[in-house]
This record gives C-alpha cells, sequence and structure tokens, in this order.
C-alpha cells in the first residue's frame, strides 16, 4: 500500500498554497537539487565529455524509459526518452502513415490536444496535402474508425473535462479495420493505469512534466510497439537513431528497434531532474494513485457542487470514466481562476471556460480539497472574482 | 579587450586535466549550480505553473536567443532556441524546400555532419523520394550550385578537419543560381565572429553545447532572414509556434516571425544553464576570442609537428581558414586519443583516423597548449598509445 504521507513529504510545496495543477506542471520533488547539482558539477564539471560514457548520459534515454515503461504497461526495452511531445507526435504520425500507404484518413477528436493536431496539419502539408485529418467529437470517433482510416491519433484523457477514451475498445475497433492508433498519454500517464502494451497500442507519446513532475521542459517519451520497433521507418532520423551513431557514416541506416526513435543529443540535465522525480514513483503503486485519485475528486466534486451551484461540472461525474482532474464550466472561469490563486488555490483555466483542477496524490490529501472547496466556495459565493485585477488575460495561466 | 584570465575563472576544470574538446562539449561555469538551484527551488519550487508568467519561462526561448544573435551576428528578435540541432536542421531544411517548389535538388558535402544528412534523408524520404541530395567534396560544393539546386545545405566548419567555408561567397552564389542556403554553426557559435546577417543567410541552425557551454544536451538555436520570417511555413508546426497558443485553436496560425520556429514545450533547466554559460560570454569579445584561437591552435601545430612527425596535419595550415579545432590523422588515433586521455589530455577521435583537439580560449591558455603538446610528444614518440586497454572502442569517445 502506498504511504502517501511519505510520497507527499518528497516534495517541496510553496507554503499556503494548494496545488491543482499538477496536471499541467508538476511540483518539485525535494531531492531534484542535490541530484542536479552532481550532474552539474561531479558529471559535466568533473568528467566533462567523457561523462557520456562514464556517467551514462548515452543510455539516459533508455534507461529512462524503461522506468516509463513501467507506468504506462509497456514492454521493457520499447520506451525512449527524447525531445518534445509535439515532436514525438510529429514522429510518431508520419511513420505510421508509411505504414498505410493506401489510406489518406489520420482520424482525432476536437478534444484532443490542439499541438497534436497542429503537428498533423503541418506533417499533411508537407506530404504534398494528400491527406485529411478528420477531427470529430470525441463521442463520436467510433462511428467514424471506416476501413479508409490510416491512423487513428487519439488523447487518451482530454485536457479540458478529463474525460477519459477506452484504449482497450478502441484500439481494437481500429486494428480490426485495419488502421494503426497512436496515444497520446500526456494527462495518463502517471494519473492513472495505462496498459500500452495490453490494449495492443500501435505507438504511444507523453510528457513528463505533469503527472510524472519531470519539471519544466521535461523530455518526452515514445512507445512503438514490438511487432513494428525493428521494421518502422523513423522520419525524424537523426544521428543518435542510427544503427552505429559514432561511425559517422554518410547514410542512416535505422538502429535496433526503440533506439531508432531518437533523433539529436538528449537532454541529460532534463533527464537528471525527471529521474528523481521517478524516484518518487518507486514508492508508489499506481493503482493505489488511481483509487485515491478517484476519492479525492469525487470529494472535490461533491464540495464544490453542494456551495457552488454556479459551477458546472465539464468533466464525466463517473470516476472510472475521467482521469486526475476535475473542470467546471464558468463564464467568467479566467478571473475566478485568478481570483482563486490570489487566495492561493493553482488551478488553471483553459479557454473558452473552463476552470480545471488536478488532483496527485503524490503531494495532494483530503486536508487540502477540503480547504481548496472552502475557498473557492468563499471566492464564488461572494463574487471575488468580478475586480478588473482578475480579468486582464496574460499569455498562460 | 578580453581578460582571459577572468574568463577561464568563471569554469571549473578538472584538476590535472587539458581539456581540449570544447568543441564537442564545453566546459561546466561554475555560477550554473547556483542558477539552477534557483531555477529549481525559487522559480519550480515556489512558483510552480505560474513560473511560465512569472519568472519569464515562457520567453526564454526569444529571450536566449537574442543572446545568440549578437554571437552570429544576426538582427535581434530572429533567433529562437529549442529542440536538437537535428530537428531544426529538419524544420529548416523542410521550409526552405517549400519556398523553391520547382527545385528538388538539396546540396551538401561529405564533410557534413552525418546528422544533416540523416535528417534530410529522412525528409526526403517522407517527401515521396522526388527530391535528391547531391553530397559532394567540400572543395567540389560551388561547382555544384546549379540553377536546379533548391537549398545548400552546409556546416561552415567541418566536423574533423576544422575546413571553414566561406559563408559570404557560397551564400552569394546560391543567391545569384536562385537557391537558399542553411548554415549550420555548430562548430562556428562562439569560435568565431560569424555574421549571418551580412551574409544574407536564409536559415541558420547551431548548437550551444560547444563553444557556448550550455552543458549536454542544451538546446539548438535557429535563425529565418528577416525577409522570410513571416512567410516561411514551419513544418513542425507545434503549438508555442501558434499566433496564439492560449486560444487553443484547433487550427494552425504561425505566429509572428521567428516565434513560428518555436515548437513545443521549452527545456528550462537547460536553459537555465545555458544562460550562466552565456554570463561569461558578455564579458569576452568574439573578435578577440578568434585571435587567440588562432594564435593558441598555431602554437599547437608548430608545436605538435615538431615533436610528432607521425602524425599528419589534417586542418587548413592558415588559420584563417578553419574553426577553433587542430586536428590530425593518424592510423591509430583512436589508441592514441585513449592514451592522452588517460594522461590527461582530452581531445576526442572521429572514424576513421581523425585526432581532433578544440581549442577554447575562455578557458584554455598558452600554458595549457604547451603542457599538452609535451604530453602528446611523450606519448606518440614513445607508442605509449600501444596498449590494449587503449584500443577497444567504446560507444563514444
Amino acid at each position: 500500500m502506498t504511504n502517501f504521507l511519505a510520497t507527499k513529504a518528497m516534495f517541496d510545496l510553496p507554503e499556503g498554497k494548494i496545488y491543482l495543477d499538477g496536471n499541467s506542471l508538476g511540483a518539485f520533488p525535494k531531492a531534484a537539487t542535490k541530484r542536479m547539482t552532481q550532474t552539474l558539477e561531479q558529471e559535466w564539471g568533473e568528467l566533462l565529455i567523457t561523462g557520456w560514457n562514464k556517467a551514462g548520459w548515452m543510455e539516459q534515454p533508455t534507461k529512462i524509459g524503461d522506468r516509463i515503461a513501467k507506468l504506462i504497461g509497456a514492454e521493457t526495452g520499447h520506451v525512449v526518452m527524447g525531445d518534445t511531445l509535439s515532436i514525438k507526435v510529429y514522429q510518431a504520425l508520419a511513420s505510421a502513415l508509411e505504414m498505410r500507404p493506401d489510406r489518406k484518413i489520420i482520424l482525432s477528436d476536437n478534444g484532443n490536444f490542439p499541438t497534436d493536431l497542429y503537428m498533423a496539419e503541418g506533417l499533411i502539408h508537407s506530404l504534398g496535402l494528400q491527406h485529411q485529418l478528420k477531427t470529430v467529437d470525441p463521442t463520436d470517433v467510433v462511428n467514424h474508425i471506416t476501413d479508409d482510416v490510416a491512423v487513428v491519433m487519439l488523447t487518451q484523457v482530454d485536457y479540458r473535462t478529463g474525460r477519459l477514451h477506452d484504449m482497450k475498445a478502441i484500439t481494437k475497433q481500429a486494428h480490426d479495420a485495419g488502421a494503426l492508433v497512436i496515444w497520446d498519454l500526456a494527462h495518463s500517464a502517471g494519473a492513472l493505469p495505462v496498459h500500452v502494451a495490453a490494449c495492443n497500442a500501435d505507438f504511444a507519446v507523453g510528457c513528463t512534466y505533469k503527472y510524472l513532475n519531470g519539471g519544466p521542459g521535461a523530455p518526452a517519451f515514445i512507445y512503438v510497439a514490438p511487432r513494428h520497433a525493428d521494421t518502422v521507418r523513423p522520419a525524424l532520423s537523426g544521428w543518435l537513431g542510427h544503427a552505429a551513431p559514432f561511425a559517422f557514416d554518410l547514410n542512416y541506416t535505422a538502429g535496433n528497434g526503440i533506439e531508432r526513435m531518437r533523433v539529436g543529443t538528449p537532454p541529460i540535465l532534463q533527464l537528471a531532474a525527471l529521474e528523481s522525480a521517478l524516484d518518487v514513483w518507486d514508492m508508489a503503486d499506481i493503482n493505489d494513485v488511481r483509487a485515491k485519485s478517484i476519492e479525492l475528486t469525487n470529494r472535490f466534486i461533491a464540495g464544490v457542487e453542494a456551495a457552488c451551484p454556479m459551477l458546472a461540472l465539464a468533466s464525466p461525474r463517473d470516476g472510472k470514466m475521467r482521469g486526475s482532474q476535475v473542470s467546471f464550466k464558468f463564464e467568467h472561469g479566467y478571473a475566478a481562476i485568478q481570483a482563486l490563486i490570489a487566495r492561493g488555490v493553482i488551478g488553471d483555466f483553459r479557454a473558452p471556460d473552463i476552470m480545471r483542477f488536478g488532483f496527485t496524490p503524490l503531494y495532494i490529501d483530503e486536508n487540502d480539497v477540503d480547504r481548496a472547496i472552502a475557498i473557492i466556495a468563499d471566492v464564488m459565493q461572494n463574487s471575488l472574482w468580478n475586480r478588473d485585477e482578475y480579468k486582464t488575460q496574460s499569455r498562460v495561466t
């Protein structure tokens, strides 16, 4: 049984704040400072170039990939770290489309995170505009998996509402129709048990700065199913994905399996911080995290709904049907979130009217939830958001 | 006049080592630990998600880009940080090819760093194999700039020999032939004065972990000439390159100018280390660095050639014709480099037979050069490299 008091103690959380935005940027694991100082001073400073061998930097992307693999139900040796999630979406999609040359439709939904759609748009343009990105309502995806679909590309947990797609059923339906499936796990990894292998996913991608707490700009990951790993062409064919990077051949030969999805030089400092964050996960069981997340989010929904009739639940009411976040619709959501932040409850706003709160059991507990409910009740019942200072939109919330 | 004693004092260099591999991974700027700890604890730890605004994280890619702009002779506001150099090569090339739809040749040379060629190969494959990557001898590039060339894609300083291309002349010749030019500045930025604007370069890309000392995995940069910046289509069209990233539109609209070359979430921890490294550059004049680099490399060549007749100079003898490195050819170069590393002289090996030494005046001085020459003389004259322990090839040198 996961000891959540112990995991919470591993984070440095700011005094007087209740942090309900770990779904956007996870909290800071205390041990990261020591780990980073070691990487800076003992590894970079002392070993310099030899750190690539002696400190194991070159293997970090696959070594850390194996730790991610455990959290997403992937086979060991089939996840690698690197780049950003946008780049990994592009890489997976470009690779997948080549595996279905006779099909031209990419099916996604309008609840997908926009960058996934933008990267697809950019790729389609590069490929000569013969492909079509079909973006339907999330609930309607299953009605559009026809035998002309090349790739179904979905984010499992909706970034605004927290609505959860059925990975197993959709993957099976797509395969039955001859399509491939790419799952974006941005809001899934570390939020709930994911089983990419058991669900037969073809590709999965995700980021590590949300529920995995890897820090701002932490690298992305990519999973390629073992059945494709040695045959897929990595569209972004960089030197560290080459079979022999240090032979400096003039021609590209793809590396073994997941190694070929590496591109350029890995971000060793970001990976060091991420490693510290994953040490917390060594103490946690994702099933316990999920159970507690559902408890916390149910408690939050009940408390907020009882106190704030002006807020309309935008997330599925059934905990099993949502990720680890709760969203409410409110016309003045932007100002309300600013007012809450000023009172120490850190949530965020997603246009046009979504107030979003993330729940990360590793460091958020019942007491935090109850205090947050009380503050939200006060802000909403007394319209404390209705001040000019809360209404000016800044670039990021 | 740059005070090189003062710049050297800003680095933490390992005792008893002479580091001649700053052309591969720059040395560790001491101030980076404090800066990183602040980013971890005061920014990430305290500000959490609000760090994107309050700590200015979101602007780091363009703010730091402006500091790089000064070092490469680019206009302010036309350089942005992000991703790896391989990705930036792909982005520049894909964007450039679209600007010359009727031309199908990408001209490069066989001294280019392989990843540039690999990324081009991958792109050509994605584009349907209608393009051709023509890779000629570096000295022969000027003879192949014909009016069917879409893009000339070159690394200014050869990673093995240090041979320098004439950026101004080649760019002019390419433009006269109607082609675009992409310059890879991996071994130029921080090594010598670069004038991308004065040379009329169309695109430039580079990395920041070599002469700029940004640390292992430091992010890349991309420059787009102002005349193209508002019209170029960024092939890798990620959300942070969108005109309004936080509007979460379902369709992509490119941001203003260089902002559109941003892709995903920037690596804030890597950028923090890079900022510390750039503080050293605020104390240095690149013209002084270049003058001292030529002095040091001339001194090194003279000393090594006098003592080691078995080493054949692989770099141009004229300092003005090479970057900030010196390479020698030697049949047993791999073992010789290992023997030198064991004796504290850190250079590196590039297949098949290149012994490579980089000179970074910010922290390497005449005394280092003289001590290195003495050790190389001893190792070579006494064949100290001829031991089994130095002959086993490891993955990275």
